[in-house]
Order: structure tokens, then C-alpha cells, then sequence
């Protein structure tokens, strides 16, 4: 592979390096205080952001390109990664502004450049644990930043459909894959696991019908409490069962909430 | 558009009309017989069989591709279409094979011709009335002709796999799709939806348990008995009641089976 060289050398003569028209978009998930967030990158030349995406080299699956671009932005080795969609309408990208957000080419990159031609993209989802991630930018971003999924900047083309996208796919995802599992530490609370249900879910749930469901699947082990410097109504920390949980997801068990 | 064409004129200079790189393929069900079938065309040159599939032209978007290959193949004008999956291994199509597949053209076609390179392939899967279906040929195929998804013949490249990711996806999905509501037509058995659901979930199911949930969720409308000759055990015919069914999947509720 021609990962040891420059991007924006191998760019500038993409066509004999990459596969033509399609690209790949990492919609990349993590969980903080409480919210769910999607890794993005600001585009210096316009300011918008966008997803952490690329293209596929010419004899690389496209599987394997996700994971290259996955691992350039998380610097993750292990990671739970999942196509969910590809996004092909015929007028999906911009070539005003693919010319803006790559104007340091300006002067190699003609109207039929490989670059300024319409592009499918692939949609992955991943779902990382947010404390391990390293985030980092890319040669057209000076930054590469959490954003929560409730509140996202302006994105570029169709990106904030890509994100809605990805969430309709955890939905209906939400029983047969191990979400919980890839987004939380070790130790959760009862209440983290609830807010992820109800970001993906798109709606509140009753806390103590959430606990007893989620409890009587004997997915999870409890652990010690959560030190809060008071002696009561310091919650329960938990962690997966991995055993029962897999086996529940098999099943298709976690469900009904 | 060009459908006014030739497809095999607008093949030859394929690279002036279609996106390079990108395919798409479509697996097409149908119910008869209490079985689960699958569209497929015989390819003349070698013998195997393929998912009906197609390329997309510059200005198409790629669902408009995969509904102009579906009705090609199949004269049908309302469909159900969902994609599924991206194939995208790097070696997953063979220019030896290919060469055979579009022998005719053997003059015409050199080994970097755009139709001798390197396609992702975009899976659709199509859920149709068995019955309102006349299959089409192509101009590489003598034969469309169904094929239960138990009992398949030779299949070109990774098209089995293709039919197997689609059934997976099925399985994924019978919760939240109008997957019987387009597989049967307007009068059918519980037995037939039985079929159905133990197709897709690939394992029997008890048919006092299925009779019993199924309408229990209030989703079919007894009809008339399905005429047999004799006067007992005959079965009753069902149909959807279309605004509790889609109810009911809204809410991805029938389930359980």
C-alpha cells in the first residue's frame, strides 16, 4: 500500500492510485458526560465541517480503506466498524466547493481532475470508546473535534444527512449489535446506558422500567460504587457480561424498551 | 437519459456514459409455491448464473439505476426496493470471466476497458407479487428464471454471497419492513406467511405459536376460505390490514415469532 507517502502527492495523480468515484465517510461515535458525539473535521478553506472520509486505493477493500481512515483520525487499533449505507444521488457534491476545500492544488487540480468528478460515498458507522481516542486532523482541517449529535455545526454536502443516516442504522441496529459495549468504558452507570438508548431510541424512557428490563436480562455485572463523596444515592457502577451479552445479542434479546 | 438505446452500443464507449467503478446488483424475491425464489439470469457464454444488475449512468442517481435494471428485468412499475450492502473486496470480479461474459464484444473490449476494471457492486434487494412478474432476458442471458433460495445453481463471482447478505438483511429487518405485504398477494394463508418468516429466519417455526401471535397483533383481516373441494380444513385466506400492519411495523412490533 502507499500509506507511507503523502496524501496530497498520491492526490495529485489520484487517478492512478484510486479507485475512481467512490469514496468512503466514517460517521465515528463516542459517548462523554453524557451525550452522544460524532468526531468531525473542520475544513480550513471553507470552515464547515465535515466527516473523517477518503478514497479507496485500487487494490484495497473497500472495507480496509474505512479501517485506514478510521485509524488515521482515531489512532485505534481495535475497532467495531460497520457499513450502513451508500449515499449515490447524482448531485451529492459541489465541484465550487471540492475546488475551495482543496485550493492549495489549485493550480494542479483541472475541471476533469479525478478529484472533481461525482463520488458515491460508503457509509461506515463506528463505535469507540471516546477516552481512547486521539483525535487527528487532516491536511485540509486544523481541527478534528467531538461535536454531539443533537447540536452539529455547519457540515458540508450531504454529511448531516449521512450522520441521520447512521443513526436511523443504530436503531434498528440497536438489538442484534453490541453498541453499549463498543461506546462504554469498562464501568457505567445504569443511567449512561439509558442515555444511549434514548439518543439512538429518539425518545425518553421511564428510568425504573429501563433498569428492571435491562437488569433482567442478566447482561450485566455490577461492580462497586460510584465514589460521589457522599455516602447515599451514589450509583451502582456496571460492565458488560460479554458472555451473556453476545449471547443476548444473538437473539436478539435487548429489546422492548 | 439513454434508455432509448442499445445498451450494448452505449457499452462499447462505456466510459463516456457510466460512472466508473460502480455496479449495481439486485436480488429479487418472490413467494410460490410456499417457496422463497430468487430472480436470476443465465449468462450464455459461461454457463453460470447472475443477479439481474446493471451500471449506473454520470448524471443517475444509484436508486434510479437499481429500479431502471429491476424493471428491465421484471416489466413491474411500483416496487419495493431497499439497499443493503456494498461488496467491495479488491479482487472480487475476474477479467477472464468477464471477457467470456462479454465474448461478443471480444474485439472491441481491451484489457482497460472500463468494463474490464475493478466494480464495487451496490446490492438492492426487490420484494415482488410472484405473480405479476414476467422475467426478462438481457442481451447476455437466454434464460430469467426463478430459483429457490434453498437450491440455487452456479453463480457468478461473489453473487451467492450477495444472495446471502440480502437474506441476512431480510432477517435484520422482517421487524420493520412490509416484508409479507410484498412477497404475497392480496389473499394468502398463514401458512404462507409462516413459509415466509421461517425462510428468513431460517428455522421452523411452531405453527399453534405463530397462528396465535400473528394475529394477535391485529394486522390481518379473515377473508373467505380458500376453496379445496372438501368441506372441512379448508384454509382460511387472510389479507393485510394495510394501516395496522404499517402500524405495527412503525412501531417494530411483530416480532417474536
Amino acid at each position: 500500500m502507499h500509506s507511507d507517502r503523502p496524501l496530497s502527492e498520491l492526490y495529485i495523480n489520484g487517478e492512478q492510485h484510486f479507485l475512481p468515484s467512490v469514496s468512503v465517510d466514517n460517521v465515528i461515535f463516542g459517548f462523554h458526560d453524557n451525550e452522544l458525539k460524532v468526531l468531525l473535521l473542520q475544513l480550513d478553506a471553507i470552515g464547515a465541517w465535515g466527516l473523517p472520509g477518503g478514497h479507496v486505493f485500487k487494490e484495497e477493500a473497500i472495507e480496509d480503506a474505512a479501517v485506514r481512515i478510521l485509524r488515521s483520525r482515531t489512532s485505534l487499533k481495535h475497532l467495531f466498524l460497520q457499513q450502513f449505507f451508500v449515499f449515490g444521488s447524482a448531485d451529492r457534491t459541489r465541484q465550487d466547493v471540492l475546488r475551495k476545500v482543496f485550493s492549495n492544488w489549485d493550480g494542479s487540480l483541472s475541471a476533469d481532475s479525478w478529484l472533481m468528478q461525482r463520488f458515491i460515498s460508503i457509509g461506515y458507522y463506528a463505535l469507540v470508546e471516546y477516552e481512547k481516542v486521539a483525535p487527528q486532523p487532516d491536511e485540509f482541517s486544523s481541527q478534528c473535534a467531538w461535536h454531539n449529535v443533537g447540536d452539529l455545526p455547519a457540515l458540508i454536502f450531504d454529511h448531516r444527512a449521512i450522520i441521520e443516516k447512521a443513526l436511523q442504522a443504530l436503531r434498528m441496529q440497536i438489538n442484534y449489535q453490541p453498541i453499549g459495549y463498543n461506546l462504554l468504558p469498562k464501568a457505567f452507570t445504569l443511567k449512561n446506558l439509558q442515555v444511549i438508548y434514548e439518543t439512538i431510541l429518539g425518545r425518553k424512557l421511564d428510568r425504573g422500567n429501563f433498569n428492571k428490563k435491562v437488569l433482567g436480562y442478566g447482561i450485566l455485572d455490577k461492580k462497586e460504587k460510584l465514589f460521589s463523596g457522599g455516602r447515599h444515592k451514589a450509583p451502582y457502577l456496571y460492565s458488560f457480561n460479554k458472555e451473556q451479552y453476545f449471547q443476548a445479542l444473538r437473539n436478539g434479546l435487548v429489546k422492548d424498551f
